[in-house]
């Protein structure tokens, strides 16, 4: 980050692990189901499987921190997220976790107050970049009823 | 707030709307339930009814706010959040909301770094508050499951 804030709710170190945490506990979701079921099961249809979300996740995770970095926040291919293969989905999750890793530290801290243009509207890049994690939260806890129906015990909430 | 950050991740300012949309949305989604089935349906039994779950939000809320304002974080009474009544669920909701936005305001922002004692384990102001926030996410996506298992269309995620 080119500022350090000396007094604030959170430090750009600790949002980090904020959003890797959630990001590990995704994943452990997207694994608790079994592999048929993550693409095809839903709790109350028309929902989609958590499968599918858990691709619009990773997508808009992808163009949050490329429009963090960039200031280019293009609407993304959504053909290249419908993939029903489980290891392909954790292959492109984890490749997005260690880029995170790498390049959060290099978000200029004022972006965050800063408006941009995404594909879905204007908004400062702290407003995209809690609505992604938001958005990821929100559906995750739509695929903890999916187990539940499907008689599986989810993994604890509060473990990141 | 007694001091202000000139660079961070978010203001305190924009954190209070953060917190305030999403209590905005759970109240709509609180009203979307057939009354009594806000208390008495789950899509996936053994999980709680999302009137339930809504009054725990409630009462960790106001324990967080407490804490910040007060450094002490007592475990909330859980009984004291038990009634199948929407209008008292709804009535203490709006006057925690209006204790929010009144009183977050006066939050120390050397608060957020610092360690607490809460009744589930040591933690950050930054790490309570969010984990807050993050758990009503969590269980109100797991409402809108209910509701879409109802055949309730679901106020939209978007709109805080």
């Amino acid at each position: 980050m080119t500022n350090t804030a000396t007094a604030a709710i959170v430090s750009p170190q600790d949002f980090l692990a904020h959003w890797q945490g959630h990001r590990a506990l995704t994943r452990r979701v997207i694994e608790a189901f079994a592999e048929d079921q993550l693409f095809t099961f839903a709790a109350a249809p028309p929902m989609r499987p958590f499968g599918e979300m858990a691709w619009e996740i990773h997508q808009v995770s992808e163009l949050t921190l490329n429009g963090l970095l960039t200031g280019e926040w293009p609407e993304p291919d959504w053909r290249e997220g419908v993939a029903h293969d489980r290891a392909e989905l954790l292959k492109a999750w984890d490749a997005l976790s260690r880029r995170l890793e790498r390049e959060f530290p290099r978000v200029d801290l004022a972006f965050f107050p800063q408006t941009h243009t995404l594909p879905w509207g204007e908004m400062t890049g702290w407003a995209a970049t809690i609505y992604t994690i938001d958005n990821e939260i929100h559906h995750r806890g739509q695929g903890y009823v999916y187990l539940r129906a499907l008689g599986t015990e989810p993994p604890a909430f509060y473990e990141r």
